[in-house]
């Protein structure tokens, strides 16, 4: 296979790109930065400066508690139904509330609820650990009843299918995996597993936070019971943005929050002493949604919409598949093993690039490229490439600037120890 | 006793008002609108502006996922620190997280699993219905064996407190109550109820929405041991902005939240499989924060420290005096009721005004005559008196405007029966 590694080519299959244009409805005031961490945070899409301009000043500071009656009260389903068409989701299952942890443990909990004769709850050691830190607290609240099985992986890339099937037995209550792996960007065959699972009588709780917006979803074809993800990554809803949550129509009678709030009421402003739950997927919003972090999402949704997830999906493969090219020509000589699948169709929209002195080399990137890409424990970079910024050029910038840093050894004077944040 | 009825006495009182200049630092485009509903979303500080531009454009749109390391990650501290000071708690006590409906979920559980023996919780009927639905959601998640004992109201604006002290017993777990109650103001003698609670050996949380900014606070001195509050009232933090929750030093190591949030977790960052909850309060943090929610209540939470609680409790009681002086000589005639204590150091910084007709009276308020109340059922009009930036002339102009309206029954082509929001 001959394989172009010249700067023109990038720049050749920017302007054969179809959503290229996209690229400038994105705030990026330095042009030189080559940002790889949209998996973490997404950038500032530009009519979000304006629309968070507009909330700020005319919603609260001209209409104040009026804007509560004319959108904010609605809010969390407005921009809920936006993303359900994201996720293959018809109309009325999803909404916008809490954190994405909040909202798994609010599922889970329901979920428990619904198989109590069940005791085992079914995930895997790559899912992220801030979700199976949620299922191990749901299990201390049940008394330790259920016994969590974290399926192994052997690389540390991906979990074999038939293990997690096997694993699903008459006895569990609750299958619950990352769609697309945080780690590697391995994508597990929602559908399959949903099925299997179904069959043996358990739940499926899927987190969608790395795929959403970076891989067409589908939700209701899959039959998933429950679902949650992240707004901040690829939907560009700014830091901490609300996240969202799925329940399908099924269920939405019988599946109970946890934590009652009065968002999730009936009727909440008739102040009634005892509570009863709204119908349908309300009883899942809790208290009062951070209104402003809720609406700077929307404009990013809005694109994606636009964009359409299969074009970006087709564009996502495009990018990963040259990466992983340029990749196999320039960084494996250089002490580098991939730690995403090959396989297009089993990889979301980024790519893990491994080396022992990964942390050195990230810092390297950050502090004298101009890079940014993201580090993950214990020797993983992760290059996120988001289609609708993410431009050829960028992908030939960054394994260009991490040859130089290898080249040139501009690691090597940088800790190998990484400080913790706590 | 002689009262100065005059417009013009409400202006000389606004001249003598130390805290006026304040007002000037709210964005107000409309000078003519009375607002009196800072008890439920305070207004827009202008510096509050130039900060949300400020996270938006630089923090989110230029340094992208830098911004957590230099800033965001300690936001949730550094926020709660501020408002520590406000509550009257040392260092290490407060925290940023979640809604008041999710931190109050959180402490309750935590509270109920400290006093696994005892089964009864103590409340009343004038908490916000929204705590009472959290406490009966934690209540079936532990089966159903505490019973909530709810103590009734004679008026509809006061609990007896000697009734409350009489309802704790041997058997119970918890008292919970509203420090300043939503509908009429009513303020309880947390240090009294507080005391008497921890000799029955009962743990005590005291929701603060309706008080922090308004009153002067005492946690540490109370000897409370959890606390809960909203920032979007008299905060002025914006719709929905996260709320903060306080949990004493001697209870920190031995209470944990139910739900195991990765910014709870010791070392986030390590991503290791099982949760072992950070020391301190960070451990009642959960997911990721809502950045723009979060940082945008900070400038008005530095102005009423930088003007100081005593100061502020001051013009309240002035107001909220003034307030029933100019209701007792204009609106009792017009069959108003008085829905607030009389006796200042017995309320916050609203006053209710009941009437049959309440609902019209106050559609016609807001629709034709730009004053903005609330009003709560079932015959409830709520004025907020908000010491940073109401005058004296709001209030005058309020009750004068309430008095057309009444005049000139302009509220009688409303419909008499609300809609309510599901």
């Amino acid at each position: 296979m001959t394989f172009d590694l010249s700067r023109d080519h990038a720049k050749k299959l920017d302007e054969a790109d179809e959503l290229n244009s996209y690229r400038e409805k994105f705030f990026q005031p330095d042009a030189a930065l080559v940002y790889m961490d949209g998996n973490s945070l997404g950038r500032l899409p530009l009519s979000t400066l304006e629309r968070v301009e507009r909330v700020v000043r005319e919603e609260w500071g001209e209409k104040l508690i009026r804007s509560w009656g004319i959108n904010w009260l609605n809010s969390p389903h407005e921009v809920g139904e936006k993303i359900a068409r994201l996720v293959g989701a018809e109309q009325g299952q999803v909404v916008i509330s809490d954190s994405t942890s909040v909202n798994l443990f609010k599922l889970v909990m329901a979920a428990l609820d619904l198989r109590p004769e069940r005791k085992k709850i079914v995930t895997d050691v790559l899912n992220f650990p801030s979700d199976l830190y949620i299922l191990q607290g749901c299990n201390r609240i049940y008394g330790g009843k259920h016994s969590i099985h974290r399926i192994p992986s052997a690389d540390d890339i991906r979990v074999d299918t038939q293990a997690v099937m096997d694993a699903i037995d008459a006895n569990t209550a609750l299958v619950t995996l990352s769609h697309v792996v945080f780690k590697s960007g391995y994508m597990y065959d929602a559908q399959a597993i949903t099925a299997h699972a179904h069959k043996m009588g358990a739940l499926v709780l899927w987190d969608l936070s790395h795929a959403v917006g970076a891989v067409p979803l589908e939700l209701d074809r899959w039959g998933a019971d429950f679902a949650v993800g992240c707004t901040y990554k690829y939907l560009n809803g700014g830091p901490g943005s609300p996240a969202f949550l799925y329940v399908r129509h099924a269920l939405q009678g019988e599946a109970l929050s946890p934590i009652w709030g009065w968002f999730g009421e009936r009727a909440p402003f008739n102040f009634e002493l005892d509570y009863i739950p709204a119908e349908g997927i309300s009883r899942f919003i809790c208290g009062t949604p951070p209104i402003l972090s809720l609406l700077a999402m929307e404009k990013g949704v809005d694109m994606l919409l636009e964009a359409g997830m299969e074009n970006i999906r087709k564009k996502s493969i495009h990018l990963t598949s040259y990466l992983i090219d340029l990749y196999d020509a320039l960084l494996t000589p250089l002490g580098f093993t991939l730690g995403t699948p090959r396989e297009a169709e089993q990889r979301g929209s980024h790519i893990s690039i491994r080396h022992s002195d990964g942390y050195r080399i990230n810092r390297a990137l950050i502090e004298e490229m101009n890079v940014i890409p993201d580090f993950r424990e214990p020797d993983n970079i992760r290059l996120g490439l988001s289609p609708l910024y993410t431009s050829f050029q960028d992908v030939w910038e960054a394994v260009d600037r991490i040859r130089q840093v290898m080249t040139e050894k501009r690691y090597l004077h940088y800790p190998t120890i990484r400080l913790t944040v706590t």
